[in-house]
This record gives structure tokens, sequence and C-alpha cells, in this order.
């Protein structure tokens, strides 16, 4: 088994650094050349170290989904957060938020008039995002309200940055493209209503993973999460390779029945997230023909051709979804660094339970 | 909304301390009346105060999965601390464990001559329980070789006290009788071939949530877990009510877009379980016709007949399975306390993250 430390407790969670970093370079790079703002989503890593890695790589800010996060990142330097959230303020968030504005430039999220009067009651010196549903049904206006929105948002006293979208209905496979088009469609609509508001907004965010590639370029800025580390649901989507994957857990084989092993990372150190499409869950990243037939909370139960690992042997177990993760373990331990990580083996998960 | 804490930020884990004590007297009466041992699976709560409570009801000791958890509820005072996994013995875990059984009678799970040979090369004074597979094909022995690997356990120097099993097939709509029937089959099978080779273990462990009510009485132990809280997952499978949910999730309602509202509790405090056969991603303890039709990190999307609750009101969630939603909290918020919890609010996860 490569690269694994025996001298750690398992299950753990292992970061391949060298990977990490190709996946930052290779996001920075497609992002300048078409022309895009980048502000990836710390939700996937909550690690000031990693998110300080994708600015010093071209990203310009830093995108977050709460409040908890929003101080780590800005106390890690970020000059800017976005909530990408349709947060609800109180006063108590409205404090904390007011120290975050004096580090960095801060957007918060608002998708309806409530939330903006809400919002507008504190006094935050923050920027408004108009969130618009482009066809994942979950938060969102409707494109075509989100002109009334802006106007509305501007008239209770909040100044509007522009507009956002998560296209999350590309999560299942062959939907990356038809997403785009949908998110296409919706931002086109929604600035064209502010524009007839006359609400002056010139960032268009949008994105994600599966559907990045397809974004059409009314967009100025992306947010992706998980390409800093893919997953086993972004290699089954195919937006991934094996040799993408940057984040694995480190889990033992504890029991060999006929025809099956049983590792000691279940759904409490993997997350228990499985899609309907995807073939189980998890993956293991040096036996790709091997799926995760059935996990609990310290079981995984893993089906595969040809010879099974001994018990007792060690075998890198690739989530589903690495947000989900990473949120369960206090630290990354680094495998497969760079030079600039000598002397450094572990990694805080910073923002871990700040959800 | 009744008994919400408005100065809590949400979401939060919210512990309703009168019907968790119900559900704590309620099991270890049944216990007591059927002449079972209580050895209440402490990874549902991982909380020392919680598993002090089931002690002080009548449990004999209680049971964990991992090392971590062993060592919080050695301190914790437990009279009995059992492993019901089978844990792969390293020199860092025998070190840690050799603490613990100083402190409380240890035993722990072995499922294979391997493991048992493992075991023995360590100095620690545990005893070994046998596992066997009735029917969840997870982990365990077939119960025909639990004789001999009961018998191999002894010869390589370690004390067998007994045979256990977790029929965990029974969660499925209808499966609780079928699963307890399976198990009866596998302990009576294993206990006859323990005799058969000489092994003398009177300890006979079993149960699971959905098949306790129906298992036969060759048991001498049984180790529930969520009965301590209850969740949507018991919910649906019938085996509580919602008078017997402990345990929710306070969420914040943050968007209200036609026909549905969304809830800032998400995967990342609900948990991602998400079984066939349930109704959604979780359910709404005071809406009992709402259904969670789809979850994300930090929203869920709620879709139920009449009203929607308004924009910044608060609801209670049922967490589909209770042990992975508590795992993701730091602490429990106390709410509709018995007199003995005066004066104090909140309780640690004390075993967190420890998996």
């Amino acid at each position: 088994m490569s690269a694994v430390n025996p001298d750690q407790d398992a299950p753990y969670l292992r970061l391949d650094t060298a990977v990490m970093e190709a996946n930052i370079r290779a996001m920075a790079s497609s992002a300048q050349t078409r022309g895009l703002g980048l502000w990836p989503h710390a939700k996937t890593h909550k690690s000031a170290k990693i998110g300080r890695l994708q600015l010093a790589a071209g990203a310009e800010g830093l995108t977050v989904a709460t409040v908890g996060e929003a101080e780590v990142f800005a106390a890690a330097g970020a000059p800017g957060i976005f909530i990408a959230y349709p947060l609800w303020m109180t006063t108590a968030r409205a404090k904390r938020l007011r120290t975050v504005a004096r580090q960095t430039l801060l957007r918060i999220g608002v998708d309806s008039p409530a939330a903006a009067e809400q919002l507008a009651r504190f006094d935050i010196p923050a920027e408004v995002m108009i969130e618009v549903d482009s066809g994942h049904h979950r938060s969102g206006c409707q494109p075509g309200n989100a002109g009334e929105l802006a106007a509305h948002t501007g008239r209770v006293g909040l100044k509007v940055a522009g507009v956002f979208t998560f296209p999350g209905h590309s999560y299942a496979p062959g939907n990356g493209r038809a997403a785009a088009d949908d998110e296409g469609r919706a931002v086109t609509e929604a600035v064209a209503g502010l524009e007839s508001a006359g609400v002056t907004a010139p960032v268009v965010s949008g994105g994600s993973s599966p559907s990045a590639a397809y974004s059409r370029n009314m967009l100025t800025d992306i947010r992706p999460g998980v390409y800093v580390f893919n997953d086993a649901q972004q290699l089954e989507l195919g937006t991934c390779s094996m040799e993408d994957i940057a984040l694995t857990v480190v889990a033992t084989v504890v029991s060999k029945p006929a025809g099956r092993v049983v590792l000691d990372s279940g759904t409490k150190t993997l997350g228990a997230d499985r899609p309907v499409w995807a073939t189980g869950h998890g993956r293991l990243l040096e036996h790709p023909s091997a799926r995760i037939t059935a996990a609990s909370e310290h079981h995984a139960t893993v089906q595969m051709p040809g010879p099974l690992p001994d018990l007792g042997s060690r075998v890198l177990v690739v989530p589903n979804h690495a947000c989900n993760a990473v949120n369960l373990h206090e630290e990354y331990v680094l495998a497969g660094g760079a030079a600039g990580f000598a002397g450094s083996s572990r990694w805080a998960v910073d923002a871990r339970g700040m959800n």
C-alpha cells in the first residue's frame, strides 16, 4: 500500500497535496483562459491553508455557506467572502458579520423581499447577490422576478452587486450540458430584469462542477468547490479521473467473510451520501473495479473481482462526496506533499462543524 | 413554535430530556421484564451523561464501536464496555485498551481466526465476543463456524465470554420479525457450536431496534441504541411514534419559493442517510404530513399540505438517523428538562468524531 502512514490510527483523512495543487492550478488556469473570476467554494475543504493556496493561484475571493465559515476565511486573509446562501439575518449573526465586513469585502445572498428587508434592519456593510433558480428548484427567486427583487433590495437601502445561481440539477449522469443551458437562460433573463429595473450590478456568478465546462460566457464568476479534491461522485459523473482524486479516507480491512471485505470506514467517516445513480457508497483509489455495496456507521462492505485485500491491511477509500467527508474529520494527514509543505504533516479542518 | 431557544443560533441539536428519560425507562423495563441484560449502544448519543442515565436505569454496561468511545465511557464510570466491532488490534490501540481494561470489564468482538491471533499478540485483559452473521451479511462468522472460532480463540490464550450478532437486515419495512427469526436460528446454532467445541461462554447478545420486540428468548443481552432518541427511520419502520422522538435539529426557514420551503438544516447537520424505503430526508416533528423531498449540505427542501411556515421561523426536524446526526454536532441544547437537569442547558457530545 503506497504512502499510508502506519503510525497514524485509521480511519483518517489523507490529502495528497501534489494532486490537490495540480487541481488548484488547473482550475485557476481554466478560469483565467475563459476570463472568469474564480471564487472557490471553501465549504468543501474548510481549511484556511487550502483557501490561501486557492487565492495565491489567482482566486479573487472565497465562497462560503455559513457565518462561521465566513469568519474563518476572513481571518485567513481572503480579500472577498461571498456567503452564497439565503441567510436569514439575526442580531447575533449581524454582529459577527460586521466584524467580517471590516476584514474583507462581504457579499450575502438574498432570494426574497422578506430576506432583503430583514437584512436591511441590521447595519452590515455588505453587498447583496440576488439568487436565481436556474432549474435545481432549491432556493432562489424565479429569473423573471430578479429585477423586481433587486430593485426592492436597493429601495430598502442595500447595495446589489449582482446575481448568482447554482445549477445543481447537473448532478446526474449526462445532465451537465443541459444544466449549463438552463443556467445561461436563467442568468440572461435575470440580468435583463436588473437592467430593466435600473439596477447596475455587474457580477454574474454561476457554475457547478458537472456543468462548469459547458457554462456560457455571460458569467463573470464561477464558484467551484469539489474540484480541489474531487470525489467518487465527480468520478462517476465523468468530471474527473482517478488521477485527479486528492482526498481519500485510509481504512483498515477488519473482516473478510466469503466474497467480500469489510472496512472500518463507514458513514461516520465517509459520509452517508449515496445518489441513486452512484454505483455504491464510494470507491477504492487503487482498486477501480471495487464497489462499496453497503455502508453503515462503522462498516463499509466491499466487493471486487480478483484477490481481496488482507485482513489488517489498509486501503484508500474515495468518498462519494468530499464536502461531507471532510466535515467529519478534525484534520488532514498530508501525503505526497510538494516541497512547500515540508515539516507540516497535518492541517486542521478549521471550519469543521460550522454548518 | 414550542420550546425553541431564540437566543441559540440555529441549526442546533435539541434534546427533549423528558422524552429521552421516558424512552430510557421504557427500554429498561422491557429488558427487565424479559430477563435480558441491557447494554445500550452508546454510539447513538456519545454522551457520558446519557450513558450514566442508562446505567442508573438498570443497564449492565455500555456497547461502543470504537476505541475512542470505549475510553469516554470507561472514564464515565461504566462497569462494563463491549466494543461490538471486529476491531483490528494495533500496538497503539492495545496501549489505550489496557487503560480501559483497568477501569472496567472490557469485551471485544472477533469474527476471524486472524483477528483473534492478532488480538492475542497484545496483553489486554479483555474478554472476547464471537461475532456471528445472522443474515445482515456485513461482518461476523457463519453460525456453523462459531464453535471452531471460539475454540481457536481460546487456544491462542483469550477468554471467550459469548457470542453476538446484529440482525441489521431488520432495517426495512416489515422485516423485523423475519430478522429476529434469523437471529434466533443463528445464535442457537452458534451456541450449540460452542458447546460442541467445549467452550463455556454464557453471553448471547443480539437485537436491533426494529427486531428487538420479536427476539426469541435465547438471548441473554440486548444492545439497542437509537431507542434513547428515536428518529425518522424508526418512525417509518413503526418502532416508535412522534411522541417518542426526543432528538430534533432546530432549523430556520430561509427560502419560500412557490409550493415549498427551504430549511438551513442540510446533510451537514442532519446527516445524509436516506434509505430507499424512507419517505424523504427526515420529518418535521410538528408537521407530520410534511416531507423533506431534497437535501444538500445546507438546504432541506420541504413540501407539505396546508400553509407553509413563515420565512425566518423555526421548525423541529427529525433526522432520518439519529446516530449520524448527533456526530455532526458539538453539543445538545436541552429542552423539556426534568427537575434533575435544572441549571444544565447543554451537554457535550463527548465522543463526537471518535469514529
